[in-house]
């Protein structure tokens, strides 16, 4: 039987998602955990890697167990070995060539930026502060320049196995509420740092540091526009990962 | 010259705002930044205690200087040596005889709730969970009986040299949102622990543990109705301090 996780973490005390030697991962908090309710060594899937200090409102991770499980008791006695800064808040059966990974449709990350002189102590865990003075609407022009599938490569930090460097961006959009701005993106994949970089060429283009040349000219030559910062981990969220599963009751 | 700072800190890593022995507060660290900074021993006066693990997004808190002041140098230098979670988000002049507790006319304090089977890792720093099932409309009919000047006895914890527990009320209300509630309450004065105790009675009603008339009878007869809780601290924030001042432009 196989069982898709979707996972809530907070990552701040977190090495990533991925298990490593030496350092503490969300991935190896849930095996162990899995492993003590199912009685034997369990691997956990997850739909991708998220960085270090990265957050998940939504990962989502499969896992087979030979026995069939009472869903919601099994995700109470999860929840109750795994950490408070890690939690499961959904668990359903699919079928047994799904895939964490490879049948993920859609993944929806934000990101979280203030504009403000001064840092704010309720903000600073889960904020990138930027420091005024900020052009929204350029910023939100360079955003609007991600949509729709391009070359990403000079977005991404390019590690082994990416076969290409194309994604296609559905969605990348802002909510502004007072000093707020959350950034939301929605792709069919994602390159390591892209969201991060993406967020960081909004940014300068705010700061009046590049333009939407700039920013074109980076997926045409694949090369990173100078002074673009991928931004800090601590402001990035996995929101959700689509799999055009069926609807599930709660 | 008297000055009064407006503070944002995160309470979790404090006893609270005020001074202590054997024990880390609010108090404390803004004092050591001001003494280092006007060269001499500094007494804050703030609007009132915040409790151990209460937030402030704006805290009010006034001292003197015998040197006037460059208010944003100063508020600079003094960000600098405060720490991450304690920051001075405003400085303003303020008359010889203004005082930060008893010049205040309002204070408005936020309770964040969330209803959740499951807790929530992203939330847990600042959000109360309550569990389902929960009656909203309940929960906001008690909410509303707040509004108004009423003797609040049975919702403090009276500690000693309080004269009266009447207080008024402005507002009461609440902002739905989701799983999510944030309850907003504003009054000319707070008994130690009032609004966690209130929030803790709007809570019971949605829960159905107990109604309208068991809190109309609490202002009746000073007693706390059984089965009330104190909600948890982290929750709880200080949103702002008004004195009827003059604005100040930014």
């Amino acid at each position: 039987m196989r069982y898709l996780l979707t996972l809530e973490y907070d990552g701040a005390a977190y090495a990533g998602w991925q298990r490593q030697k030496n350092a503490v991962t969300v991935q190896e908090k849930v095996e162990t955990a899995l492993r003590t309710l199912l009685g034997s060594k369990t691997v956990v899937y997850a739909s991708g890697r998220t960085d270090a200090g990265v957050h998940a409102a939504g990962q989502a991770a499969h896992f087979d167990s030979e026995r069939v499980l009472d869903k919601e008791r099994f995700r109470y006695s999860l929840n109750a070995l795994l950490p408070d800064d890690v939690k499961a808040v959904a668990l359903r059966e699919v079928p047994s060539d799904f895939h964490a990974q490879y049948s993920a449709k859609k993944k929806t990350y934000s990101y979280r930026l203030y504009i403000s002189r001064t840092p704010s102590p309720l903000r600073r865990a889960r904020y990138c502060r930027i420091t005024p003075p900020f052009d929204t609407d350029k910023f939100l022009a360079v955003l609007a320049l991600f949509e729709g599938e391009h070359d990403f490569k000079a977005f991404g930090n390019t590690g082994s196995g990416v076969k290409t460097t194309v994604r296609r961006v559905y969605s990348a959009r802002a909510e502004i509420a007072d000093d707020e701005i959350t950034v939301f993106v929605t792709g069919n994949g994602f390159l390591y740092n892209m969201v991060r970089v993406m967020a960081g060429c909004a940014v300068a283009a705010g700061k009046g540091k590049i333009g939407v040349d700039d920013v074109k000219a980076m997926f045409s030559t694949g090369e990173r526009a100078r002074g673009i910062k991928t931004l800090p981990a601590n402001a990035l969220t996995l929101e959700n990962v689509e799999y055009g599963l069926e609807p599930i009751g709660v």
